[in-house]
């Protein structure tokens, strides 16, 4: 017999991405458990960024701005196009890159009947030609959707005169070639460089 | 570059127990990417419990209101000794038990500097000799300050006529016997019973 509160608190829990029953239990209570302060400044920060953060007008990064603070500060020349917002989290841990970023929003995917009208690929093209851009680097996932898709913009951009590439794909860094996959190792094979 | 606000959803994300910042990252876009009324559910679930819930002052559980609901409606003849507030929840799954608890908020541990004193044993006293209580059960943890907790309550209420058990110990249901430890292994042997 669990009391109410409790119960509602773990059900939220649980709703967050992989969370089971156990897990939102624990962390419940290390809320329950906690000191008051720090679950206002819980509750407070979940509110405060639901409330305040939309996609930048621009590139369509999270943002609690207009436009966001990387197409505020960075080159504009250049464009990485991603997937997701969360793309260009991953992309941003490679301190050497100064560009700016535009996000699609999903990728080309016959299978979920989504085209390249459901996906912001007319925005990019927008940006390209009202900007003088001089680089698009595609870093769509490296799956059959997202080649396809980075594949699909190319096209549309080379006419243009743009200069498009694409991430290298291959053996990860640190990884064990044990443990590579067949696919991963042939396109590596395929795409080596001499040294 | 990463936005202030997303930041700070993250870094709370990352008190939680055993959260680390990419898990964190995962639940902060959870909550970004869904709808505001669920951000809104969960910040209340947060506040609310911590606000409203408190302990028992009958048996130390977790609870909304002065008496917990199972103070309120079960048999106060036998007591279930527990150490923490969250093992009523562990103790609660056991469908059968009709009993109450009582929480200990820790065990005798001299390593800690934790004495008799220093944990609810006096409250338990108190309850059992006002309350006319006809068995305690030790459930404690099966280590050796559960165990030592354990003694050393039975100890005390052992001359006063009271019926003082323990949880058995012994293999897991439904384990492995070739995974379980030697001391697992030894104190089922020692324990055996006759079939």
């Amino acid at each position: 017999m669990q009391e109410d509160l409790i119960e509602k608190l773990i059900e939220q829990f649980r709703t967050l991405p992989g969370v089971g029953y156990k897990t939102a239990q624990r962390y419940a209570f290390s809320i329950i458990e906690g000191k008051e302060e720090r679950a206002k400044k819980f509750a407070n920060a979940i509110i405060e960024a639901k409330e305040k953060i939309g996609f930048c007008k621009e590139c369509g990064n999270f943002t609690d701005k207009e436009i966001c603070s990387i197409c505020q500060s960075r080159n504009r020349k250049i464009i990485c196009v991603v997937t997701e917002p969360k793309d260009i989290i991953s992309m941003e841990k490679v301190k050497s890159y100064n560009g700016v970023y535009h996000v699609l929003f999903g990728t080309i995917s016959p299978l979920e009947h989504r085209g390249p009208n459901d996906i912001k690929i007319r925005e990019l093209l927008k940006r390209v030609q009202e900007e003088n851009v001089e680089e698009v680097i595609m870093a769509t996932n490296p799956d059959v959707e997202g080649d396809a898709t980075a594949m699909y913009i190319a096209k549309l951009l080379k006419p243009l005169g743009i200069k498009v590439t694409r991430l290298a794909q291959g053996v990860a860094m640190g990884s064990d070639l044990e443990y590579a996959d067949e696919v991963t190792l042939s396109k590596a094979l395929e795409d080596r460089k001499q040294i």
